[in-house]
């Protein structure tokens, strides 16, 4: 059985990889969906789709199933979201979500989704990741080792801190290439 | 003499009903334009544009008037918003509109446009009957019962309240599908 | 029951009405499906979609069953396509279709699809009508008279000839606006 | 040596201009990058890119450095953003900007950028102008002259006025065409 | 008054130069549009939209009229096009063209359309200026002294040879970067 | 040294899989882009991202470097896909390609091309195979065994067959939904 669990993964954080290899006792193959995969460079949204698929797979590579790492660009139209992570991805079987839209948008298209509590830890934790990257205070304890590698490779401190950085006007700057 | 009056009608409601039996009116044939027609599964958006062709095409079938229904795809672009909305509709006279922005572009563009205090209440009106759908009041009442059947016929009820719940996180959950 | 047919009518000729009258005993409404919705102005779609809802809706207004005319943009990605059509128009049981493409597709997605040998005379009208158009020979016997008159209404001779023309270069223009 | 320097310029103000002259001190030739070039009818970017072409055009006419004004629409995707402009821009050997994603951007791909603190006053200036235009205030002092004749030409002021209106309901419009 | 006139400028060469001269004594400004703007680096659109505004500048820097060099990129919806033309170019009181399709789009849209047998010759030349570019021939003669100048400061020559050439399968490579 | 190999892999075969044993050689981990990723359901493009996604990854599985398999949609814009490229991939030294185009791309963009004459084979086999499948003679010799497998669980030979089956009118169907 193939299972479908998608996340921004900005980064991928030890509240992941604690659901992934929950979802991986239940599975033999398991795609990891790179939501959001066009978005990089902004506060919330600091990773490429690229660097984040070097985390998700160096993280998850001593795990026994078979993992694919899969970028999904925002389509914008929930009504073909499915069909779009459908043909994006390896057939699955079933999808794991907690998230209410996603939940609604399988469950429309006839696809079994699980729930599990252990999702809303996961938000929670890619907000305080990003939070103590921008303060400099210990994020490296919250992600695997593997992840923190490919930050520093990356210069991604650099990055998340120089893009919300305050531009002297007073506000943070918004994160748009030509709001000067 | 055709007219042309554009709304989201998420969903058809009475005060879209009032107005459109005004305008008939005044027109000949009237063309009803749905706009934002690739938003759907959203709390301010919950229906899709072939739902919403549905609910529009029913709810006016008994009018004199010939009517259509167009649903107006999005393209995040004002200044050639009138062009669009000009090749996907059949030809018209008059737009009528309380929008600003609505009767900016189309004044700019050299169509006539007539304004009716009806539209106001309007917009009121949609906001309520999409509370009362996720809060199980009586909203049927506010809403042709074409429309009201072809809510319950798609299963709107639960979806609009699916998709506006909490995740557990203590948020409401934001509505797009790669949030996990 | 609700059925689906769709084409570019292009314009909708008798072929097409042939093919929806058929239609039409078998279900209870009818969703027409104008494809290439964005496309006009070419020798080849040269009608834009809000054309080709009025010579629709007036060529079926005589049926009868409820019918829907809905615009159906081209998203240029095969794998979505069926979940487009679906957002875009009621919900339908069966669809009608002799390509095999769009068989395949509705095919996969689950989607009943019936042929008939109709279809391929319908192909062979459409590229008649227009050369006819163009040559200004007899092209009004080949469609409803309701059709005709939009034809006339909107000055489609006219557009047709002018945008199929040599351009003085020995070739016959590339319909592309910034071609010079 | 070829400098590059963007803004959206709504409008273009004597904040923008004063940068403008500091930077013809530096260089040969200087790009002037109109940002949002496809934004329009908004508050916050009331002008099309043509508009603001002519305004930039007119006013940076009597310098001594060749300058180019070149519309840079949208992309959404911070990651090729530097590609963008670089392939809608002659070449050019060094950036101004203050804006910290710009320069984070810039700084990834190779590009020297250059900083400096007349920056901020700009930003806080066009919000000014605005806001004077809307409320038919002193604007005029704060732009040059030739970007006056420009807004008056094209009826600037009353655009931005209808545009910014109340609607009835009690709220300043949403400026999104569809939304009665 | 002010006149239009697109191309795709790849590159600009004599015969539009003698065509501008023409127009410009028509005019008091000329807004030269380079259509396809975010096409490049193909056989038949070798050169960027930056690339071509750098040529099409310095090669009229010595008329008298003012001339605004404008990029304008593809929207591939004809029924748009005049609109989307409109936005990106200071307003403009009648257009030079002869392409058929850019006649009727215009004439619709009511904007006065001038045409002249010069055009036809340019859209030969352009055919032949990158014929003899990928066959190092004599081109140089065919454009103005800026134009060559641009081209050999950018490497076009080598860039439309390159990927022009056989990719050694027997076929001219198709140009597109993931055929392999 | 990481290394990136692009191609469409429709479907992955032997000529692409002894050229990645070929670049093995001389990397530590290798990019597998999957170009094209959008495209399916065409008889050049059969197979949707996903498939090829799992083609791939299984035919890869037991090479000793690491891999990664990213699909890369297209961007249609040929002066911002390499940075495309980068955004979507892990950061990559050197990339591997015999193609015109995507050669002269990534040396302007200043990246490391290597050329083999393997190359060319590749192209070759991709038709050959594609052409096996839909006349129903041996095409599994042509490829891994676990792409043959992927393959069948998927029913592509169904799938290429009916897409490129006649209509009936005479014509191989055109791939596109809406031809009817």
């Amino acid at each position: 059985m193939r299972g479908f669990y998608i996340g921004r993964f900005q980064p991928y954080h030890n509240g992941h990889h604690r659901m992934v290899q929950e979802i991986a006792s239940e599975v033999d193959e398991l795609v990891l969906g790179i939501g959001s995969a066009g978005d990089s460079h902004t506060p919330r949204n600091p990773f490429t789709a690229g660097e984040r698929i070097m985390m998700v797979t160096k993280a998850v590579s001593d795990l026994d199933v078979t993992t694919y790492a899969v970028p999904i660009e925002d389509l914008d139209r929930n009504s073909v979201w499915v069909s779009h992570v459908q043909s994006m991805s390896p057939a699955f079987d079933v999808a794991y979500s907690n998230n209410p839209l996603v939940i609604q948008l399988f469950t429309e298209a006839g696809v079994e989704v699980r729930q599990s509590p252990m999702f809303n830890r996961e938000v929670l934790e890619g907000t305080e990741v990003r939070a103590r990257m921008v303060e400099d205070r210990d994020w490296e304890s919250l992600v695997p080792d593997e992840v923190a590698e490919v930050v520093y490779e990356i210069g991604g401190i650099e990055r998340i801190q120089n893009i919300t950085a305050s531009d002297g006007s007073g506000d943070v700057a918004e994160n748009h290439p030509d709001t000067a």
